[in-house]
């Protein structure tokens, strides 16, 4: 997606060989008209597949999912980190490691809100490890829902992520890939 | 707002007497459209105010503040419940008192994003004790900027986050006011 990969040429900042910042219109400050680009895309490229519910984590990916759900006309569900143990049977759990914090989360969704009548797009800002990626979809198999596929923002292609989710017949769409980047020689696509 | 208030209704769940679940529409699974229609009645409460910035707190006020700055043609910005000091100046960090959590929590927004320049609507899902929404004011005020309000979408008018910031003079547009509510009598909002 064009318009995505000059906005990031624009305004992200690479930090050592691995750090994205593009806080200033993604992840901290949003710019919704972006996001609405986005979201057509994402449409574009999975309409017709049946997709009923837009799954996505909490915090960063929820306004791209919000955004995103009005042109597939379907409701978003955010899992959430969660500090409480499931007593009650009622939510689908599953481990998620943040790289980022260096720690594990419990990540939960409602049984109310999944189940086997669900096809399900995933909605992310990000894909590097894969992690959180393979923690929705744990949950989306755990309801017996069906996985129409994930969308992504910013993918690192030089992460493991992308590349083992596809090589397990995850269908993963990037609006942008990135080859490389460094403060040096800045960012490559892999298109580019 | 009637259409919001019919919704809380239907699909709202009272336990005790002071815990509404709306978790199948607003803060867990999200109905985009609804979403839009809440985001329509701000704008039209807050149209002229001459607001450039939407300031809200994840995780469950992204959506609807994205949602909603598609009609204020503005950006959004989340403030981040922080694990981390602010070490480099580079944030603002206020201090907000989850009841629900029972904890304190550092929220923080980053400079770059709000100054003096800014005239800030705040939007949240909730307001009840007002410790999210006296944090947020006070990132408002550490960046020099102007508020022109806050929109809520529910309002515990029971308890006294709302009554004490109106005093306060800040402007507070909630879109459903709840005067009481139990499992027997159902929930009754102010203007019934």
């Amino acid at each position: 997606m064009e318009l995505l990969k000059q906005r990031i040429r624009q305004d992200g900042t690479v930090k050592g060989t691995d750090v994205l910042k593009v806080d200033s219109f993604l992840n901290h400050q949003m710019d919704v008209d972006l996001f609405a680009e986005i979201g057509r895309e994402f449409l574009r490229r999975f309409d017709g597949c049946g997709v009923n519910k837009i799954l996505t984590i909490e915090a960063s990916g929820i306004g791209i999912a919000c955004v995103t759900a009005q042109f597939f006309h379907c409701p978003v569900i955010f899992a959430k980190k969660s500090q409480t143990k499931n007593i009650d049977g009622e939510v689908y759990t599953t481990q998620v490691e943040s790289f980022t914090h260096g720690r594990v989360y419990d990540v939960i969704v409602s049984k109310r809100f999944l189940g086997p009548e669900d096809k399900v797009l995933i909605i992310d800002d990000f894909l590097a490890n894969g992690a959180a990626l393979e923690g929705l979809i744990d949950l989306v198999n755990q309801a017996g829902a069906q996985l129409a596929g994930a969308g992504i923002v910013i993918e690192k292609a030089f992460q493991p992520g992308g590349a083992r989710l596809r090589a397990q017949g995850v269908r993963v769409e990037s609006l942008a890939r990135i080859q490389s980047m460094s403060q040096e020689t800045g960012i490559v696509f892999t298109d580019d």
